[in-house]
């Protein structure tokens, strides 16, 4: 037995349970604590609580109480037996027998078999504690994606248990004064600094000391910048109601959020609502065209989001059983023009060249501030860094999620909405730029469009043969050729075509035979198809007939609008392939809120997306929503991701006329200037051409010739 | 010629006019230059701007505009001829020739005689520099008080001109980044890091720079605490409209406050007004008494005092010719339950035992966080710390005017308002309290009372054998006996007595045997004099009487307010002194709003404070006012009282059973405790008691005893 290992200062007051540990003890006083999963170790006197053991040694085990019993935050559980690879045996008795405040916390609220509270149970003799992932600060949480990856958490903002010394009129102090000497004193290193209150904090500070007879919790927000703590909220006594934050996805189209619980990352409650915004303009430009010809159109944009963002805040509260006030974290993660928007910032700089940001820095404001008035008054909101003037905050929320800059193969990374945030890159570097796709892929601008809900359609397959389609609608598992497909919608209806449901349409449309290479579609006599119908001087297909007169089509126009979108990402994504050099990437991530539904397969015959292997083309779901959530729950990420946002090299798209080209050439299904090569392994498409006189120039089916 | 001298880097360019210095310049090529006042010196290279080299060797020498010849506040004067003392004689063309900026300059706005532009004029040859006062940013303020002292300034916020580089696609960057950029690299060392920029100013700075054609003026508060600076405003170009701040002493009983200009220091505007939460208490007490009684009442005085903030600001700006919006920056000193009151805390903490502050330290606030929205929006307002929670942000700053830290004698400091503020000490340590002597000698409380203001008798004598009384009022020199003096105050008329009128008519009675020592009013029978009327079962003193039935007075209530007031203040000097161990204090300062109108001679009759000589007795005028002034001025100053706050040994009066004995022996006039041995050398008072029934007791006039 060596000093050599961690041995704590300041627990003098164990000695005199040391003398009482017999001869051995004088000889050797300490005994040998090992914490597991960190393998950390060190020797302490005997009597020594858990959790100081904990601390010394920097193990991650929680705590809001303060080693005082109330909050089990600290709960451990002791190994008993041998131990051979840590080279030592654990005694019975290695920790104290129950004492009466465990006895107490079992009694009251339960304690699971084999666990101790870590603030009251001491070492008695050599011992290896395991600390359940449920008791560490900084656990991790799986998060969802097709690469299952992990959140450690580190949130901002922590509950914090305190003692505060009574007024003393002989040494007068302020009681936010006494209140900062106590978190000193009882949660070192915790705290960097006296904590600031704000004035609606420091309201409730006297009245909470004393109704809590001088005990109180707090929650403490700390971020990764150089700023004094901020006290955010106060409870009489001891609180343990729990901490929320919400990462929140503010889209062109649609604003997502998830209310996540801050101790342990839980998502409680996910919703969206349509960017009221939208009645301005449906697309970016068409809102900062707005704000250019409307006087205090700004304002009335900045007003409107606002409002939705503090609804869907209470909506989601009340959906978890939550006070909104509860909320005590924000993160915002959105494009430029939203991000300006959402500050109260006139986006026309960011219409027309050079595009130049307002700030582009990283924000840590007050969720007051950017009107967000549902939430804790004293809550933060983080809003990501933005890129450059077309490549925002979302775009780094989608690096942050997938970190493209670890990547080892050369990885590209679409974001899917509005507009499409596009990153390529790997270790080496990483690209990033914007395309205006425009809100098709969202349905919007499609004749029978409507956003992702119960009812509308979102998987598409039609019959080369008979040109009979089936589909399948959000909210049911059967296909609409099941025999009980009626009675299974009838709750819902079938009410629509949703992003996804529009590109596997188009796709299989093209396959069917329905529609040229140009994008043209057939009529009745040229495809033989009644599915067919005219729609004013062009056709439309019919992919649901209710039976009384509703119908919804495939117009001509959302095969434009679907081609000019899909044209747009495409040369976004060739734009940055010709920047690094590259003529195919080694994989394809999917991003977006609609991104998880998104069939790869039809992705690649409307030409999206490069070729690419269809087993590495994945889903990464709503990237940009996770890289907010992981700015949420992991202050350090923030930093991370701020360092990594000014490595990015930004390709502008607007003012390059190689991007021009490219979309102009990638107008064609499939395009002109894509080899496919992966994609004529699994599809084979017609080579037609309908002209405007409804007579199909060629029917014939053949491949077309590789590159 | 030694390279010891400084020497400055990054001068290189300046070496092609080092060459056409001819034959010696090769050899000595630099010049040497002498700043004066400051006696700092330096070679420069041939051909270094005057400014460059002051920036160099840490010259005080101001620029808004970083050495375009735009601002002018770079002006040096060049001296010419032998310097023995210096070593060195300018030689003529010691600077270079008045270039065309100069030029330029004098001929639109013009340039005294002597005067060169730092900025613009070269070194050539070895030169002495004068930067004269005007030209430095810590240029030095004399303050009006009884020893001028001055004030060096140093503000918290302070007006820079820079070219920010345009936006650049290829390098997409923010506007608050670039602006950053060119503010770290136009002005090194000046600010301390990226600037914050509150979203309103964030909103201005895109038109600005437009505005400005990438030329911008901004203004930046960095004081002395650890946090990033902050843009509080911006203009397009060049703005030099100035920057000016608000000193407010925020009495229980009046709003007194400076309008000043950041950049001299000169007082542009002051004013006062009723503190309006006097319609819910006269005294502190009451106010909180009206808190606790009322639900919500703390709330409505937190408003009430806000908006007379918000009026006095306007009015102040409006005197002064300016909008209100250039007011960036506000210091306010106050009592402590003034101080929870416009935070908008609830003061009932401190009204009552142990009367714990919910917050001592410093605050360093946005103006509209407690509600100044008159200023400009993004303005600081500094509260200086509180000493305890009797004893406030006025005591301190008090004491930061009068420093008792540095003071070689004893000194006692007394604060005359409504609550009296008093600190004692000297280098060796320093203590304070305070003492409610609510507002009577503020001429509330007294039947003819009124606020200092034009028509409001100030001065009072009494003749000792007639009993008549002469009397001045603010705003006309001439004393009521002189044949002009209706016809000088005619405008005002007579309207009541002020503070420093009650207390010289108090003590002037007791002199002219019209009170006896315990305070009583004498009747006409007792005293000879048909001055004393009869006024309910006591009597009262006709002081003015216009003949038309308008009657100023003093009556016994009058009297009894004011012994109450004075034994109040004596008692917590003598606490101190009794803490302190001493029966004699080295000086006297009074200060307060109409300390210095108090006659120390009448004070000392009235046993307001302990006996000192004379000539020892001094009036400070409004310290803590002034106190004020310096934090606004001087930023070091705010870090220099709140080091000095914590080092000051606060004692409780309210607690302290000898408070109260002191205050009872103190009623008399003068007191049964003072030796006033100073007192006797230069007043007798009649030693005479009066009784209920209306007879004097004794008419008889001698000398006290001493003790």
């Amino acid at each position: 037995m060596t000093r050599d290992d961690a041995h704590t200062g300041g627990l003098d007051g164990h000695d005199d349970r040391l003398a009482v540990a017999g001869p051995q003890a004088a000889a050797e006083p300490d005994a040998l604590v090992v914490f597991m999963p960190s393998g950390r170790r060190g020797r302490f006197p005997a009597g020594t609580p858990v959790l100081t053991a904990a601390r010394v040694l920097g193990v991650d085990l929680d705590s809001v109480c303060g080693g005082r019993g109330i909050c089990s935050r600290c709960q451990v559980a002791p190994g008993a037996g041998s131990f051979p690879k840590l080279g030592l045996t654990v005694a019975p008795g290695a920790l104290s027998d129950w004492n009466a405040v465990e006895e107490r916390y079992r009694a009251k609220r339960g304690l699971a078999e084999g666990r101790r509270l870590g603030c009251q149970a001491t070492v008695q003799s050599d011992v290896v504690i395991d600390v359940p992932a449920t008791s560490q600060v900084h656990r991790q949480v799986v998060r969802k994606a097709a690469t299952a990856r992990v959140i450690q958490m580190d949130p901002a903002t922590r509950l914090y248990f305190v003692e505060v010394a009574e007024p003393d009129m002989l040494d007068p102090s302020g009681d936010l004064e006494r209140l900062n000497a106590a978190l000193q004193d009882q949660w070192p290193g915790f705290i960097h600094g006296p904590a600031d209150a704000p004035l609606t904090v420091l309201r409730r500070l006297q009245p909470a000391l004393r109704q809590g007879d001088w005990q109180v919790t707090v929650a403490v927000h700390q971020d990764h910048r150089i700023a004094p703590p901020r006290i955010v909220d106060i409870w009489p006594g001891f609180y343990d109601g729990g901490l929320f934050g919400l990462a929140i996805d503010l889209g062109s189209t649609t604003i997502a959020a998830h209310l996540c619980d801050l101790t342990d990352g839980r998502i409680l409650a996910s919703g969206g609502v349509m960017n009221p915004q939208i009645r301005f303009g449906e697309d970016l430009m068409s809102r900062v065209s707005y704000a250019m010809m409307n006087p205090g159109g700004d304002v009335a944009m900045t007003d409107a989001v606002r409002v939705a963002l503090n609804d869907l805040a209470l909506e989601l509260a009340a959906e978890a059983g939550l006070d909104a006030r509860a909320i005590v974290e924000a993160v915002v993660v959105c494009n430029p023009v939203m991000h300006h928007l959402l500050l109260g910032l006139d986006p026309v700089e960011l219409g027309q060249s050079p595009f130049a940001l307002a700030t582009s820095n990283a924000l840590s404001l007050l969720a007051g501030e950017v009107g967000l008035h549902a939430v804790n008054a004293a809550a933060g909101l983080y809003l990501l860094p933005c890129i450059a003037g077309h490549v925002g905050a979302d775009a780094a929320a989608v690096a942050l999620s997938e970190s493209p800059e670890t990547s080892d193969d050369l990885v590209l990374i679409v974001d899917v909405g509005t507009n499409a945030e596009i990153l390529l890159g790997d270790r080496t570097g990483v690209l990033a730029c914007s395309s205006p796709t425009g809100p098709a892929f969202e349905g919007a601008q499609i004749s029978s469009g409507q956003r992702a809900a119960p009812g509308a359609i979102e998987r598409v397959e039609i019959d080369g043969a008979t040109k009979a389609p089936r589909f399948r609608v959000i909210g049911c598992d059967l296909w609409s050729d099941d025999p009980d497909f009626a009675a299974a919608t009838a709750a819902t209806g079938i009410t629509g075509i949703c992003g996804s449901g529009i590109i596997e349409a188009v796709a299989e449309l093209r396959m069917a035979g329905l529609l040229d290479r140009s994008g043209l579609m057939g009529s009745a006599a040229q495809t033989g198809s009644d599915r067919m119908v005219p729609e004013g001087r062009t056709h439309a297909y019919v992919l649901h007939d209710d039976g009384a007169g509703r119908r919804i089509t495939v117009t001509q126009g959302d095969i434009r609008a679907i081609q000019l979108a899909k044209s747009a990402l495409y040369a976004g994504a060739r734009l940055l392939m010709d920047e690094r050099g590259v003529d195919r990437v080694d994989r394809i991530v999917l991003a977006g809120a609609f991104g998880a539904h998104i069939s790869p397969r039809h992705a690649m015959v409307l030409g999206m997306i490069p070729d690419a292997p269809l087993d590495r083309v994945t889903s990464a779901g709503n990237a940009a929503g996770t890289g907010a959530r992981i700015a949420l729950l992991n202050r350090a990420a923030r930093a991370g991701i701020e360092a990594t946002v000014r490595r990015i090299t930004k390709v502008e798209t607007a003012i390059e006329p190689r991007f021009q080209e490219h979309f102009v050439a990638a107008n064609a299904i499939p395009h002109a200037t894509a080899p496919f090569p992966e994609l004529h392994r699994i599809v084979t498409l017609p080579d037609i051409t309908f002209n405007d006189g409804g007579t199909a120039t060629s029917g014939r089916t053949r491949r077309r010739p590789r590159h």
